[in-house]
Order: structure tokens, then C-alpha cells, then sequence
């Protein structure tokens, strides 16, 4: 089911709008061509709405954002709105600025994207509308464990279903929900929290599945996560003796670029509650 | 002949003056100190005037302008064309939007590049002045196959000729002409479409190339298109099992930087038309 | 000693802000990660008064500065100052254009920064006051070579007195003083010069150094720089046939990634002065 999630981008070659940060923009966009999607990224008001008119999706990150580029994301969002486009959120660092916590909230109640993607701190930001977590990563205090799972699931369904969105939430252990199901993921590799941007990559990566799969939007965004995981499994697997986080960023997009749907399906590793 | 265009770049270190876009800017730099230049970045209009003085080239790449580096271009290119330093434009996604295609054609006209580097499609947008292209890449429509070189050909050498500046067009089957003369160029593998920037990086390179060989541009050119194909022929030839689109980045720019005169001679594939 | 100041970065993961440049900034943040810190970056002056607040360290690169960053390193910096938080400065291209080196000057005096790391050329700009050095790299006839080795360590230690700052000082050989004692270290490798970024690399790193090192910082930063240059030689070690500059530049921050401090305290090399 997920593999076919992941053949549908690679059929359909989904062209994506990335308003995203500068950090980690370049491995967004390779992210977005080894998993057969088409990325574009363009940031000034007067440019957006153009370029957002020719494409499938959007992906808003607010990594590095500033004056101008929230102004660009609210003129593409409105945009792609009223096309019916796929709209992604990805709301790094809410909880740790007013602005990126304020721009976050503005942007899902002007936008009522597709699906919102960050970890488990910016997300409970979001929720509760303020928060106190620190930072670009999870506060360790917010962590989804197996001991805390049951509320965590409660918790996505509840946000999700509030905010009419797919929330994916992801760290350790994944939750992507409709405000119905949950998918609970179990992929992924610690040391992928060593690399910058393995969350924005994935961010770019869901958007093009959403796109590609406007039928099941929940099941294409767990997709995109189990894709993620899985590539961190094998590209760890593939490290030598001697490397570390800078060729397992490469090997982690070397996996995405080499896999199959019925790779996919064999390795994601996956419950529905 | 062209191998002696690369040797001239790693005797000379030509200062290449970069105001391009943060997608894939840190491969441009890496490039330009592989084929032996040396790479600036500067983006602020109070700043470029300065920065660019010192330079010997100027390479525009209009892919994630914005209301201030358009400005900076222009008083770039202005003090650059008054010294008479070789300046390239990539019109990245002309004919996406309306401000892109209206920002190559304003450049082209205020500054009289050295070269205009593109793909099929942006190079058609230029040369009819507004387009129906799609996205970075080129339409399909427009590829360059053996079934349309002749028009192909005759083409770039009157967009050339019109625009009096060297025109490169790359894809498939790459051309560049002064308008009089226009090299075939057949290097290159399919699969350097799937990384980002692999264009970008070239403009970076033809720039500093045309730096360094001032008597004879338009072999300077070639020999950069050359450069880049066979580099990606080569660093082809070394991926390992499990490898895709990341790695395929690092061994197209190593074997860039492993690259010398002779080698080039050898692997170059071209016809003088 | 040094390893020490490495496995206190590892121990306490000091959350360091970065205000640089868009042409390394992955660069950095993997680098940041690889030693054991943890990076932000955020460069609009609505935000970056919040992100500064919750780091421990301010790292400021003026790459690619703009009016709109200038604005955002003064008011960061001055909420760093305030709150008795690390800054470095890299003051990147300072005498290559008036407004670099203008910016440098500015927020030595205003944000009296713990440390200022550059290449020879920008520091004696800065030290001056105006210079005529030219690009990002320093100008050769600066080079710190052991013949000019004597004058450079008087340089070095005249310049830190005069600024009250610590200034490394890095190249072929590489400076770092107090004022009163100057550690002169000889790791690292010529190649090192061929990939973009070490030097922006090590400003990030060198922050983290000293934000987890508060009581060492002349230790700190001496080994942030012999952590930069023995990951260099190990990194070169493990090229194998084929590779260039960017798969060098995985290589070394590889090599960081698997630092610990007894590989660093047997590989650095240095005396004090």
C-alpha cells in the first residue's frame, strides 16, 4: 500500500514550490529528485504566485524565515489554496521565537494546509496556541517513548481532527494522523538527528507525496515518513568504517533515490491505531 | 584546444563574483575552486560594486531573485560591463513567471553578457521575449534529439547572433555558438538531471573559464560544457552499488577537480557546425 | 588539555546561533552537530533577539551580509552581550569592500566579541582599520609562513591586547592568542584551501568550543582549531583514488563526527608562545 504511495510520485513527477530555509534548502530540493518529484524554490512576493500557480504543492518551512518571505508565504498559500493545491506546513523552531510560533499560527489558520510536519515540541506549540520548548529539536521532556505512546497517539488524533489537517509528528517513534487513524512508525536511525535537515528533507518529500496520492492523502504522508525511516536504516547500513554525519546525509538520499515500492513495503515498520 | 581553456583557469585562479541562488550555491563555490577558480559571494547592492571590482567575472543566476538582488545585478553588471569583465547570465526558470522572464530580458539588454547559459526552454522564453515554459527544466517538448539538431542548431546560432553574446544551451545534446560557428556537444549522462544544480554549477565554471581564456570565448565555453559532461561521464563511472543522486553530486565536482588538460582533450565529444 | 575542551562540547551540546552566510551555512550546522553542539540559525531582526536568548553562543559571519542581517548580528549581538553570552565574529572579505569591512569594525566596538577568527588578510584590515586586501581569501603576500613566523605572533598577540579580544589568526599555520600567550599550531592540510567553507566552519565550531569551555577560552579556541586541522589529515588520509574537494569536505566533517579527545590531544600539534 505505502510502496505504491511512493511508485505514484516517481509515475507522476510532482512539481513542488518550496518556500523553505537556507540551511538546508539544497538537500530538499535532492530529496525531492531522488524520490521522483520536480522542486522549485522561489521566496519573493512578486515571484510566488506565479511559480506556485504552475505546480502541485507547496511547502512552507519556516526555518530561516524573515519579513519578506512570510509575506511570500501567505501570498503563495493563498494562492495554492484557491487551486486546491497540496499545502504543507512545516513549522520549525514554533515554541522557540514569537515570530515563528505567530507566522506558524497565522499560516494554518489562513491556509488550513494539507498536512503539518515538525517535531513533537512544535507541534504542542501549535496546539496549545504558545509554548515553551527551546530550539530546533524536541525538548527531551516532550519525547514520544513507548511509555507515553498511548497519550502521544491521543494527543495527534485530538490535534489533527482540531485543526482539519494531517499532523505528522516525528522523532524516535513517528505518529501521523487524519484525526482518525494514527500511523505509529517505527523506522528511522538515532543518528539521523545528527544530521541538519533530515525533517526539513522529509517535509519536502511528503509533499510531493501528498500530491501524488490526492486520493489517500493519510496513507501518502505515512508513506513519506516510512520512506524517510527506511532510508536511514539503509544508509547507516551502508556507512564504512571512518564516516559519520556528513556521508550518511548523502547515503540516507542515495537510499531514497534507490528505492522501490516493494522495498518500501517490505522495510516500513508501521501499526495503525 | 579546449584542454588548454582548462589549463588556463588553474594558472590564472580567476575571482568569479557570484550572485546567485541559495538552492545550490555551495556547489557553485565548490566547482569553481574544483576547475581552479576562486569564488565570491555577494548579494547586497551596497556591497556588490566593490566585490565586484575586484573580480575578473561576474556570474548572474537569477533562481531565487528577489527585489534586492535584482538590484544588486543590475549595479553589478553596470560597474562589471564598464570594466569590461566577462559576465555570464543564467536565466534560471525564465518563462515560469513573469518576473523572471521579465528580469533575464531587462539584463540582457542593460548588460550585454559575454554568455547566456540555459536550458532549451529558457533560451527560447529570451529569444521570443516571453514563454510558455514550465518549471526549471525544460519542457519535453523543446528537447534538443538528433531529429530537431539542424533546427536546433540554427537556432542558437541566430538567438546568438541577435543578442550578439555566446549562447549555451545544454541538455541532452548540448550547443553553444557565437553566432557564427556552434559546437555539438555529446558528453554528459541523463542521470546528472536528477541532482540539483548541476546547470548552476556549469554557469559558475563557464564563467571562470571565459576569465581565463579571453582570446577565444567561445572555445571557452565549449570546453567548460565539455568539462562539466565528462565529469559527470567519470564520476559516473566510479559510483558504487547503493549510490544515487548525492553521491553522484560529490564524484561529478571530485572529478572535476581531478581533471586536466589532456583528459579533457580526450573525452571531449564535439562537432564544429 | 584540548581533547578535554572537545569532550566538554560533547557533554553539554551548547545551542550555538548562527547569523551567516547562505553559501556554507549546511556546512556549518553539520559541523556544529559532528563536534557535539547544536546549531539555529536565524537572520531576521523581528527574531533573532528570541533565538539568541535561548543559545549559548552567538556566532556572526558577514559572507554574505546584507542591510537587513547587519541589522540582525548589531541587535543580536547586543541582547549577547547583555545576557554574557559567547560571541565570535568571522569577518569574512573584510577589505574587499568598504562595507565588510566597515560591518567588522562596527561590531568589534559595539558587541566586543570573546573571539574574531580570520584568515591574515582580514585581520589585519581590521587591525588597521582599512586594508587592501583583496576576496575571501587571504592575500599571499600576508601568509604566515615560518620565515615571517616571529612578526606574525607579535601581530597576533598586539592585535588580541588591542581589541581585548582572543583572534585566531588561521592559514598555513595557524595563530590563536589572548594577548599575552599565543598557541601556534600546525595541523591541517593545503587541500583544505580547496573547499569552501572550512573557515566558516570552524567560526561555528570554534563557538561552541568556547561556550562549553567558559573557564579555557585561549584552550577552547586553540582546540577548536587543531579539532579543524587534524580532522583535515585524518580526513585526507581516507581519500581514496578518484575523490576531489567535495567529497574532501565530507571527509573532514566526517572525521569531526568521530573526534574524541584522546585522538585529539595525540594529534594536535602546537606550541605556545
Amino acid at each position: 500500500m505505502l510502496g505504491e504511495c511512493l511508485e505514484n510520485v516517481r509515475k507522476t513527477v510532482p512539481l513542488v514550490h518550496n518556500i523553505t530555509n537556507y540551511v538546508t534548502v539544497n538537500d530538499v530540493a535532492n530529496v525531492l529528485l531522488a524520490c521522483g518529484g520536480s522542486p522549485i524554490m522561489s521566496d519573493e512576493p512578486m515571484d510566488v504566485v506565479d511559480i506556485t500557480t504552475i505546480c502541485g504543492g507547496l511547502n512552507i518551512n519556516i526555518g530561516t524565515l524573515n519579513e519578506k518571505s512570510i509575506e511570500a508565504m501567505r501570498m503563495a498559500g493563498k494562492r495554492a489554496k484557491e487551486l486546491g493545491h497540496t499545502i504543507l506546513l512545516d513549522p520549525v523552531g514554533a515554541g522557540a521565537s514569537k515570530l515563528r510560533t505567530d507566522t506558524a499560527s497565522t499560516l494554518i489558520k489562513e491556509l488550513s494546509p494539507t498536512c503539518v510536519r515538525g517535531n513533537i515540541s512544535e507541534i504542542k506549540t501549535i496546539a496549545v496556541g504558545s509554548g515553551t520548548t527551546k530550539g530546533v529539536d524536541a525538548d527531551v521532556a516532550d519525547a514520544v517513548t513507548e511509555d507515553t505512546l498511548d497519550s502521544a497517539v491521543a494527543f495527534v488524533k485530538k490535534t489533527a481532527a482540531d485543526l482539519k489537517t494531517i499532523v505528522a509528528i516525528t522523532g524516535a517513534i513517528d505518529l501521523v494522523s487524519d484525526g482518525e487513524r494514527c500511523f505509529v512508525i517505527r523506522n528511522g536511525r538515532p543518528e539521523m538527528g545528527r544530521i541538519t535537515g533530515t525533517g526539513c528533507q522529509l517535509s519536502g518529500m511528503t509533499t510531493a507525496f501528498l500530491v501524488a496520492n490526492p486520493d489517500k492523502p493519510l496513507e501518502a504522508a505515512a508513506a513519506a515518513v516510512c520512506t524517510m525511516g527506511l532510508a536511514g536504516e539503509i544508509g547507516f547500513s551502508n556507512m564504512q568504517p571512518g564516516e559519520g554525519n556528513s556521508t550518511y546525509r548523502n547515503r540516507i538520499i542515495d537510499a531514497i533515490y534507490n528505492m522501490d515500492g516493494q522495498t518500501l513495503d517490505k522495510g516500513a515498520k508501521y501499526e495503525i491505531r
